[in-house]
């Protein structure tokens, strides 16, 4: 199974939306983070520092990037990016499993 | 922030309960495997293989242990043990965060 190695793992998890929405920081070997995370269907409102890489690994959903007035449907895995310090909505239809990288 | 280091992480999550449950395989270094998973509110029973330590983080929760009549209340982060070959059931109060080690 394809896996991340000699990286760490944070124990606690990150919990939004009523747990609705959590994730899991891991650090790479060469110290940049990203998150693990499982989004349930609902409908979400996520801002951004950095620039993020949203890799979609199992799910269906439809996002609204900043900018847009067209929302991106999603229907098998694919990666998106959002703009830092904005903003983007997603509309999860089914589990969602993703990775999400953050960049300077 | 406590966390595994040198370990690898599946990137694949894995989903149980309509995604009520989700966990993450950890591989640590010494070639265990645990994982790292969320429940949120709801009834689940789970069969073992291996013994199972469930060392919980955060949450409130009900448990069932095989052979027991009395359900553990947990309502503060604690460990508890279940059997190899067996099963157990769990009443989740509020989003739980647990930490799941498997002995041979």
């Amino acid at each position: 199974m394809p896996q991340f190695n000699n990286v760490s793992v944070v124990k606690k998890a990150n919990v939004y939306f009523d747990g609705k929405v959590t994730s899991r920081a891991v650090i790479l070997e060469d110290g940049t983070k990203i998150t693990l995370g499982i989004m349930l269907p609902g409908e979400y409102e996520f801002g951004t520092a950095q620039k993020e890489i949203m890799d979609i690994q199992a799910g269906e959903l439809s996002v609204l990037l900043p900018g847009n007035e067209e929302w991106l449907v999603i229907t098998e895995p694919t990666k998106f990016e959002v703009p830092a310090n904005s903003s983007f909505k997603l509309q999860i239809k089914t589990v969602t499993d993703y990775i999400c990288s953050y960049l300077d």
